[in-house]
């Protein structure tokens, strides 16, 4: 601990999307200096996010885990859900401000790219108004999927779009025809819907489908070569643009 | 050079949007590793993207600039532009070809990402059907504007999208409106009718003008306050979502 003379800072340290070769040296020097490293988990589970950090961490380094009360595949729009989120991010952002207020350096580890759909986010709008705070840029989750396919995903003037599954399915078909090229997250249990949304807008031939992008199981296939709808929360689905290639 | 006994691999590295602390360690090691070392530039301006990794190349690394025969500035349509970048993308890729065919690795450095708007793009689709080829993921030029302005730009079902200021007003307008989140890059002389679209689209009041994300020289304000219309080609603006905050 570097004691309570000095001001505290809020970091919110990018990671990647999950390789730990694809930390930056600015993460890992963030991490090395921290005093407190909190970290997002699902109930039950080891934090993604420590797992692709851990060998960045300082030995002995305080840690302040983050368990998420309920599963995020919960339907938004449940009030349970969401007053259970609020009360956790309200209680991990107290947690994290006691540490600031005493002087210490607190870096929040994300999965891919701190400002970019990430829980980070929800303890940024509560502290990053009170303390000092520095985000750390990183590789996104959806670059690491592209970069696995080897797949050029936009180029020149294209539009692009990235769009939850969760959309109805008329909306998706409307906004995947209205784009030159796509990144579909959240699959999971829409895959089915999302499959003749890409077919009902011209694009189905081009959708490839990506489990874990830069991890050690990850996964990539052509959707049409995909013979089953089995998909996890966290699955993409790519839809490359740059159709006018000179 | 490591000689000819083996095979050449072609990498694109992605080396983050300015700061040479946003490099990831996979892409240090890479250029590290690489026989030769190719890189893009205005004609007549020193490369960025080399500017970016100079601290990782190795020393006498043997370096292959590429610089671009006219300016990015110039419209798309043109067929004068269209064929001198067809056969600049061309002979560079001949180039790079003859140091594969010699059993060299080649590194071509990339500003942000490799396959999200970038150059090398041109590149791999013309080697990757033909050499061993790898991508090596980067934090992109938007990450860093996003990170620099400390704003959460997307978050939980928000539909996200970029946009080249290059399109008409009214379809500037349409696509602002219908996106929760957005990212507006070459900016450069279009900034007044992109303030008029926003305006039309109720996003106005939301939008941040970025310069330069993690360079040195980096600038960045509310698009509100900025009170002349002069901004460069790489200029960005963002449009943050994530409304619904709890």
């Amino acid at each position: 601990m570097s004691g309570a003379v000095q001001t505290g800072k809020l970091l919110g340290v990018g990671v990647g999307p999950g390789d730990p070769e694809l930390v930056t040296f600015k993460a890992m020097r963030a991490l090395a200096n921290a005093d407190v490293v909190a970290h997002f988990a699902k109930a039950g589970s080891p934090s993604h996010s420590r797992t692709i950090a851990a060998r960045y961490l300082r030995a002995g380094v305080t840690e302040l885990p983050l368990p998420y009360p309920v599963t995020t595949e919960l339907p938004k729009c449940s009030n349970g859900y969401r007053d259970a989120l609020r009360d956790f991010y309200d209680g991990a952002a107290a947690d994290i401000a006691a540490h600031l207020e005493a002087g210490r350096i607190v870096a929040v580890i994300c999965e891919g790219d701190p400002l970019f759909y990430g829980s980070y986010m929800h303890l940024h709008a509560r502290l990053a108004p009170r303390f000092p705070t520095e985000i750390i840029a990183g590789v996104t989750g959806m670059s690491g999927c592209w970069s696995l396919a080897a797949t050029p995903i936009a180029q020149g003037d294209d539009v692009f779009t990235v769009l939850p599954a969760t959309l109805p399915e008329g909306e998706l078909a409307r906004r995947l025809a209205d784009a030159d090229a796509a990144v579909v997250m959240k699959v999971g249990r829409h895959l089915p819907k999302l499959r003749r949304a890409l077919d009902r807008s011209g694009r189905l031939h081009r959708a490839i489908y990506v489990e874990r992008g830069t991890m050690a199981d990850e996964k990539m296939i052509p959707l049409t070569a995909k013979s089953d709808d089995e998909a996890p929360y966290f699955a993409v689905v790519l839809v490359p643009g740059w159709e006018e290639r000179p």
